[in-house]
């Protein structure tokens, strides 16, 4: 039995999510509310000790960390749906590179931004007392910093060198798209689907470096992958949790 | 065939060294020299664009990144030698969590005090106009970065934060040795070359945090690891690069 903790389809959460659709894998969606810090409540720290999605329980099993979720996907379930990582070595490597890649460089910058956009708000709506016994649940001491950081407002100075990474980040996908259909080579793969989940959605958020006069390549593999019947599914049957108040029970979706 | 561009046996070079000792492959070592930053010539960016090492060149396919060079030497020989990646799926997950945590945590606070204590005497052995030649050669801005702080000396509140990371870290690999012989579960894996090409000398270079009193599970799997054949042979057959001036031809050892 497969249950997949997760915030929805957007960023980290995404790429275990769009794994199991593209490899078609019955499973129990539980999306956690991070507006009212679920993720850091003792329920979920018992399943994640460091208070974080996406985490797997497969059969009892926990496995962490997004990108480490889409290769036990893959060890397990190699012949379900469809194969996202190459049976050669080289492309495999490849691939590799890129999904490092991701969790290095690419999704923090990213992410910065999104927090001083989004969280930040979720951070600024509750008394300065409630955030503190808020922040207190959280284990990882950077996530913590992170939380103030986002009340506050992050530096100037973090915000630009995080666009400029952006824009470094952009320039690279653009470059390598503009010669090859899919990130690893000719192979649709977790290269791709873990890049996609960081991507998606910066031609609106980020319309002055993603758009079709600037990122031509990177605008049609982002539709490319956003017409795939799995990623359809995915948004069709998974809505990422927005809500300011917890629900009651499990969000059963799917 | 099978050759490495690497450092030598330390740092991120050292874990697919150690891997390949480990798996008893026959392969020539090409050591780079990083006092003459050999690494950012010309015929070396010809092999890796972006300039850094470790990088193996096998029959003229070139694999970058240290932990996706280990991956890829399993994935090819999964029988030569040592097994370094567990078959059962779980325990290949932990293991990615630690190879992962050492790419995105563990390294970085660690090479940041390793610069400033060595890298920042190569940076001021040479004038300011010679290094600044240098530093137009890097191709990775960040490490242009990297290298202007070690020529000036790292900010104290980054190598304060570095430290208090580096001791969060020496905590946790000492916690997860405390209850298991390896770091993945029962077999010496990847996770465990990983990590110790960080850790190991941390007992001279870093004894008031690794010693024998305050964690002495970290300080006997060192010693464990130090005392494989593999990694003796590592050791006696490959030198560290440390000479001020290049050589004149690829130092062909082992």
């Amino acid at each position: 039995m497969l249950t997949l903790y997760s915030f929805g389809p957007g960023a980290n959460s995404m790429k275990p999510l769009l794994t199991m659709f593209e490899k078609q894998l019955a499973f129990t969606p539980r999306l956690l509310n991070p507006a009212v810090f679920e993720h850091h409540e003792d329920w979920f720290k018992k399943i994640n000790p460091r208070g974080q999605v996406p985490a797997l329980d497969h059969d009892g099993h926990i496995i962490t960390e997004s990108t480490v979720i889409c290769e036990y996907l893959e060890d397990v379930f190699p012949d379900s749906g469809a194969s996202l990582r190459p049976a050669d070595p080289v492309a495999r490597a490849e691939m590799r590179v890129w999904t490092k890649w991701v969790d290095e460089y690419f999704c923090w910058c990213v992410s910065t931004i999104g927090w001083e956009r989004r969280i930040s708000q979720m951070a600024r709506a509750i008394s300065a007392e409630e955030f503190e016994e808020r922040v207190k649940r959280i284990p990882v001491p950077e996530q913590q910093k992170k939380w103030r950081d986002a009340r506050n407002g992050f530096p100037k100075e973090v915000l630009d060198e995080e666009m400029r990474k952006i824009g470094i980040s952009v320039k690279k996908l653009e470059a390598r798209l503009a010669e090859s259909e899919w990130l690893a080579g000719e192979q649709y793969t977790l290269a791709d689907i873990c890049n996609f989940a960081i991507a998606n959605g910066m031609q609106n958020g980020f319309a002055e470096l993603v758009n079709a006069a600037d990122t031509p390549n990177l605008v049609q593999w982002i539709a490319r992958i956003n017409a795939r019947p799995a990623c359809q599914e995915m948004f069709a049957k998974i809505q990422r949790e927005r809500a300011p108040e917890p629900k009651a029970e499990a969000n059963a979706a799917a």
